[in-house]
């Protein structure tokens, strides 16, 4: 085992926390699947319109907290401070194949987005 | 590296999804601490009183997407099928020190639990 689904995990998690998504992007197969929180996103383009606006307007920064794998599965978790929360935590377990990755199950609680989306509404004129 | 540490999350997690709180606590240091998304827990007890009444009252079954780990780390992500949402995936990153859990982060989306208790609220006479 070389570990090589982590490392394509941790390539894709430096690129779209430091807000290259071109980057990030490319790790994906184009027809990746990410079952998320709100639901199933399918294709690259979705996972961009999900992740893009999260990685250039709300994160401030992300730090891992911890990250396993093996050839085809890696799993991590880490903390982001963003700008609805101080402390949004949150775990992917990607699938990767052929060198990208093809499924990610990613787990965040919602909560402190909804609430921040609701302050955005409320506060409009 | 012996993955001690998994060994025991496992054995934490076969335990309170089978809803045997008493040895699933067994797991645990008496001065656990546990991040979850509403705050932190402090303390054996405290950490019963919240995943006690998800385990006997919520939980229909759980089952584990991935997990890993170390002498000292474990990161699990599992499934959990309950009454408020057929799926409420969870992961699970903790410390284990002589032999027992000393620190838990734990990511869940909060938002079908949140909107179950509303609507168990709302259907109060």
């Amino acid at each position: 085992m070389t570990g090589s689904a982590l490392q394509i995990a941790l390539a894709h998690h430096r690129a779209w926390t430091g807000k290259d998504l071109d980057l990030a992007m490319s790790y994906l197969a184009d027809d990746v699947v990410c079952d998320a929180p709100a639901g199933r996103l399918t294709g690259v383009r979705a996972y961009r319109e999900f992740l893009g606006p999260f990685a250039e307007h709300l994160l401030v920064r992300a730090e891992m907290i911890a990250a396993f794998g093996d050839d085809e599965t890696a799993l991590i978790m880490y903390d982001a401070e963003t700008i609805p929360a101080r402390s949004a935590p949150a775990a992917e377990c990607v699938t990767v194949r052929d060198g990208k990755i093809v499924y990610n199950r990613f787990v965040f609680d919602r909560t402190p987005f909804e609430e921040f989306r609701r302050r955005q509404e409320q506060s409009r004129p």
